[in-house]
């Protein structure tokens, strides 16, 4: 069920102490050479899709989110950015509104790394302000284990062997397979960076905008990346549902 | 042409001298008993397929914003609102990405009156900060004389004749037309509001949440009333690529 | 009344429930060369003046507010301007203090045009946070039709035959009528502009600051003007006295 | 020569780096039960006045702010305030346009003594943001010796021996004689208060809202110490025309 | 060297391109019955003393932030929070001004997991204001493998064997050992909060404030913790120093 | 007693309603060439350890904040300045903490002038929104009188006589005796300053960052100045005490 297609009277029929509410928030931001900028949003559209397949009227999901906090993919043409700020006061309306037509059970489904700082500061916020607490859902880390079985290559994070076959799964018409092709790495500072907390430009890192090895990518990988991660998310809601 | 399903080389390569952005956003609020939350966003999205296909590679559209200023909706469930200072900061934030990557003609295309005030303001500080003209269209409001011509009630603005009509043309699957009735409408008040400048609460003039009468629409005047205005935005567009 | 010429003692003895507080907004810029920067705030003082005499105790006129949001106006000297975020914040300070203190009516005299869009950010805010209706007055907007009616250009807006003939009437010894010349006038741009929402940059438009033809001005049609003004304000302060 | 009377060529044609542009800031705000709301604008306006009258075209007067930083009178009613950040915004404002036009010496005439905390923070900011030397000028901290030799009570700060004097010299008219009554002070609160910096409610510390007392006040006292004071801000006003 | 100790010619003196600035970060917040609420600070303020002696010269400690965003401990008496907003401004106007002093490599040294989000907020505005990279390091989770290895529990985080240990090697006259006591934990929740994104209320978790297990603790263990954390740092500075 | 070192069952059996909490706020600011930057941080510590030596468990110290408004010193190398905003903010914020936990006395005890404005900014803020005297106390002002009777120099406020004299007391290790010479001065500036509201830069007024002749201190005078400030204080804190 999708919030933005229902009417005002319908989502007051909702049971609103045990509906869950779905916000998806992906990202518009470089993703290589053969992938599309709203490859995040599309992520988090296509995974909102089975949720409410699978869960019927008992998960609603709101209307997703195009822009993230995506400043480190500026040097990229085609990004768009949300200061941290603004991302911040966003979540924090959207759910403040949600709350006070009474939902009481809220996700934030993100498809972009980006994004997790300033949603958690909105999280914690709203915790104080709004005494609720509404999950961050981050399905590449929540499946973290299962992703490194399937992947071949020890690097991935961006427009890489993962999200291609992702992509190649979920909007195959979208991917520009000509174009794939492995970026040249700066391995030591990417090294670097995945373990600890430094701030980055990507083009540091990259040529292409990839952060892993595309030509690995196939769409088998990617139904079994989706599936892993959206039984990560289904356990969850379920969870939630109680 | 869709921004985010280019690569981000492919908007390197755009003319971004001549090429027109155009940035859809809506609402998700209250559209009485018989139009879905995202009717506004639906109408900009429509309509912004529509540029596409009538003027390919020449005009871009940005991702959707499907949340807009709609505080005075509230009272009613379903409603999402970003606040008039959240609202502004993320038309900054996006115009000021897409300035950054060199483009000169920007429209923001509006599917919902209660955006026009911060939407202007974000303008107004935009003309100043990054001296360029951002021009915010409102197809209703350009196509005023044409609308009021076609429309049988005097009385129109929100889920009422004009907009349910309009429905039943671009999302006729939406339309809950059994759901169809009309209001009753405080009429010295909201004939008080149209001339003037009052905030007001929606509920305080009408019951169902429509501000109108939807018994009297139709697909025929839809299907006219959203040609009046696509031709409208069509000249907007024609002028800017000169 | 003057609400800074009572003692607090006096104003605690008004009827809160029954008086009319006005705020008076104008702004401090250029008025092409024959009016003075200060056009905009004489106008809505002249009209609160006329308003104490014609009402007496039911109304009371706040000090007025000499500067406004002007930034299109920065090219010419001596003019000042608040950013949008500040005369924001200053109505809703002075509104809110006006509320804590118990009126119930309160109206926003403007006297200039491009206050219009944060003063209306400022009462849909505190229609929010006040649960407060404050209504913004334009008088030229009140008075269009009549207004038309007695000009004779089409073009007006600033500094140009209406506001001038209006200065004539209300402060005759401040207008140099020697220096008044009709400007040259972009009038594709304007009119572009009158009819859609673009920000500008006053100096694009005309050279002297003038929108429109002062020299058609006379001390005569600004006394009608100034009277369907005024009329139409006064029908506002009767309606909401009761 | 005040401002918002001159055209905009007229203050083009100023000699930017020798005027000295005045900008009054008063209050709105409780003076007892004798005393008008507006009594420290007035004041400011009043000193402004002879300011022009003595130096010419040298002194260029900014229309005034008759709002300020009052929360500590709130609980009197008709007081209306500035959050301490709005005012602080209002300054920055104003200056910072008055530096874009070219002018270099500027001086805060303030009447309101709750002002000048933020006012001093505001100049700070401009300091560092606009380097520029912003003075704010508080006339009765500049003659402390001499006004303390002209009354006869060793309390005085608000609506006082002092400020009532100074009323029946400037604006004998507004000064309610009848009513002029001498407050329950709590002494030993508002000792304490004067020689530490302790934020306090005015209604803590005096009754009708005098702190100090006014029947003590004169004509001839109110002559002599505003005299006292207008040679201080002469001698300032001086020393920046070298 | 103590930045803090040192003169303005001193610090002017140092090899600003090379010398190492780390700024360290706690927070004031309930440890437990056991610990201090300061137990956050004097970690990074013992590191930072070890660092200074080891590499003399060459690392330069600035002032210690006692304070840090601990909203979540709230509940109990003694946590002192700095909101989300007011924490990196904080760091920002910090790293801004060292930055200004032409220093370029710089550590946030921080003792506290829950300034992670907003300091990586603000580092990551510094990087696109400031274009510079500042590292945060949390020296537990540099040294996440280590601590397991020496730990017997396997639940750890807040005034548990861990922090206790390290308390006792580091503070020992400051640990109240007779207070010591395991907590009741709600394991589910903890467990749910370690690997998700949730906001939480410590107090839902534990009725003491330990989160794990403080009677498993020694000295021995602290010593190893610390040491281990340490190592884990002093290589970060090395490989800064190059 | 210091607030870090307890736990938080030992702030919560503190008798609220009586006890004192001190939060001492310094600075990190050159102090010429013999001082080091943290003198005024280390001066309300020495302080805060004497009033907790003196009134043990009924006055409690919170951490100190070693940063302060110092933008009129940033010229020198080494200065850190809070914006006066984030100096508002962080005030704000921990006060706001120690009123959650039932606390009723507060004192700022403050080692720098520059933190005056923003300070009194943040208590009026709290005055209003807290309904709390939170006094702040400059012990330099309140001893005045005693101070001037002590120098031989008539000229003081930085690195001078007086605060030499007072770190050659408190901290005679940090004191480079060497390097004291005294600054050239621009007394015509300074005076000027000093009598006024005029905002400056430091170097314009001295070479040394001296305000005043350091060449004139000694450990005597040191202890005598101290003493006399220290007084003062804990009078304050006695009255308080009741």
């Amino acid at each position: 069920m999708f919030w933005f297609d229902l009417t005002w009277d319908e989502v007051d029929r909702l049971d609103k102490d045990k509906v869950v509410v779905v916000l998806p928030i992906g990202s518009c931001e470089q993703h290589s050479l053969h992938l599309p900028l709203g490859m995040d949003t599309y992520s988090v559209i296509h995974m909102s899709r089975d949720l409410v397949e699978k869960f019927g009227g008992k998960v609603v999901v709101l209307p997703p989110l195009w822009f993230g906090a995506s400043e480190h993919h500026m040097d990229f043409p085609g990004t768009i950015t949300l200061s941290n700020e603004t991302l911040i006061s966003v979540i924090k309306d959207v759910v403040k509104s949600v709350v006070k037509h009474g939902f009481k059970k809220i996700l934030i489904l993100n498809g972009h790394g980006g994004n997790t700082d300033p949603v958690k500061i909105a999280l914690r916020d709203l915790r104080v302000e709004e005494n609720i607490n509404v999950e961050l859902v981050n399905p590449w880390t929540l499946a973290d284990e299962e992703i490194k079985k399937i992947l071949e290559s020890e690097i991935w994070g961006h427009a890489c062997e993962f999200e291609t076959s992702e992509a190649m799964y979920i909007i195959p018409d979208k991917v520009r397979s000509e174009k794939i092709r492995d970026p040249n790495l700066n391995l030591e500072l990417w090294n670097k960076i995945k373990k600890r907390n430094i701030p980055w430009h990507t083009k540091d890192i990259t040529d292409t905008g990839s952060l892993g090895y595309p030509t690995k990518a196939s769409r088998e990988k990617g139904e079994k990346l989706y599936r892993a991660m959206f039984d990560k998310v289904v356990s969850i809601v379920e969870e939630l549902l109680g």
